[in-house]
């Protein structure tokens, strides 16, 4: 089963310019459906963008980070739209319109997104997520002309990889892992969880490069400040509503 | 790259009483979390439930699915306390209690739980998610122990599998896939798109056994009825905000 790809794998954010076949990615998007889904409803769709103009104007949504420079964009979408068209298409009234029924389409979205990733690596093509789609999914949204019903969940950067990619560290599985009940951590369980990433000589860099505290400085300060996340917290939120899915308000 | 497998792939719902080793799962674990996450931050926790009792009244959360009886269930959850935890530990000040952190957090959950799900089912073990978990979210919640910006995004049951499972079908490839904008379709389309599935044997039982005029109205009458998803839109949202994540309500 690959033995090497599950310990190597890494994100790709240099590409060649390279050409990817639409055959390749057919093949892989019809093998990647068949992820598990939501009661079978395939609740995602996704645009591939080639045309350079659009892919420039896709790449500015995504703050013109090295990966969205890729010969191909993926925007992966949630999706209600088909599946509620049938609906109605056959005299059925659906309730699709909600909170709930978004977070199921966004489930299936990203469980279809990462079986694609997975494919698209294990056939050698270089992956990059780019997280920034919810950030600017208004903007997005409008350039792909997404109708009600359907918002971007993730993008996905692909190409023929220029590089390998760098390596990046990961907590201990422990770390991650529960028995039976949630284990909050200690103190000393938490130095003892991030000593590892702290100690790396790259992560070490970022904090001199930034004249931080510490790593978790970088993190707050720079890379996610808060400021910014409410920013995109009322845009996605916003932009969620006015395609049609309703948040729960009193 | 195990061919037959990205083809044929199914859930499993039906378990041998055979225990699932720890070493196992620890070491697909990590191999799992090998997968992309948000800026490296691993926003995600997983709670390992063996104890039979536990298991219990875990599976009564998940609506006693046959799937809910399996010997491990796995609850991934959204995870930015331990994160948060080393930030302040530092002395940072972190601002991840909102929507937009929610989303980072869920996106990285299921990433990683997908990556799982493949490599739990290449290793010959059985997997099914239960979607349910975002449904009585509150509840899991309470019963798991999960503290301030910990929230449960899906469930996998997992054990050896005591069948086959079954085949479902999928929409054409070409029915999820836009090139440069997004093409919305037409009647015909959806006829064209939906045919397949209408015409498959067990989807009419469906239908007969339901007395209902289509299988779309099985859909919106029976599986997915608006207001059990009005219900769990209200119980998620307020779950969401209990556990510290704010929404941007004005």
């Amino acid at each position: 089963m690959d033995k090497g790809y599950w310990i190597n794998r890494r994100s790709i954010r240099n590409f060649l310019t390279k050409d990817v076949d639409d055959a390749i990615l057919f093949d892989l998007i019809e093998k990647a459906a068949k992820a598990p889904t939501t009661g079978n409803m395939q609740l995602y769709s996704v645009i591939i963008t080639r045309d350079e103009a659009r892919r420039k104007q896709l790449a500015e949504c995504h703050f013109n980070q090295p990966a969205s420079k890729a010969p191909v964009l993926l925007t992966v979408t949630a999706d209600f739209n088909r599946f509620e068209k049938w609906c109605r298409q056959r005299g059925a009234k659906p309730g699709f319109d909600n909170f709930e029924s978004f977070v199921a389409a966004f489930l299936d979205a990203v469980i279809f997104t990462q079986q694609l990733n997975t494919l698209l690596e294990l056939n050698g093509l270089g992956c990059c997520y780019l997280g920034t789609a919810t950030y600017t999914a208004s903007r997005i949204g409008e350039m792909l002309k997404l109708p009600r019903l359907v918002v971007p969940v993730t993008s996905l950067a692909i190409g023929w990889p220029a590089d390998n990619g760098v390596e990046t560290d990961r907590l201990a599985p422990g770390a991650l892992i529960h028995h039976e009940v949630y284990d909050d951590y200690t103190e000393d369980r938490i130095d003892e969880i991030y000593a590892p990433k702290e100690a790396l000589e790259e992560n070490k860099a970022y904090v001199r490069e930034n004249s931080k505290p510490s790593l978790a400085h970088v993190f707050t300060d720079i890379r996610y400040p808060e400021k910014n996340a409410l920013a995109f917290s009322k845009d996605f939120y916003e932009y969620i509503k006015k395609q049609g899915f309703s948040f729960p308000e009193k």
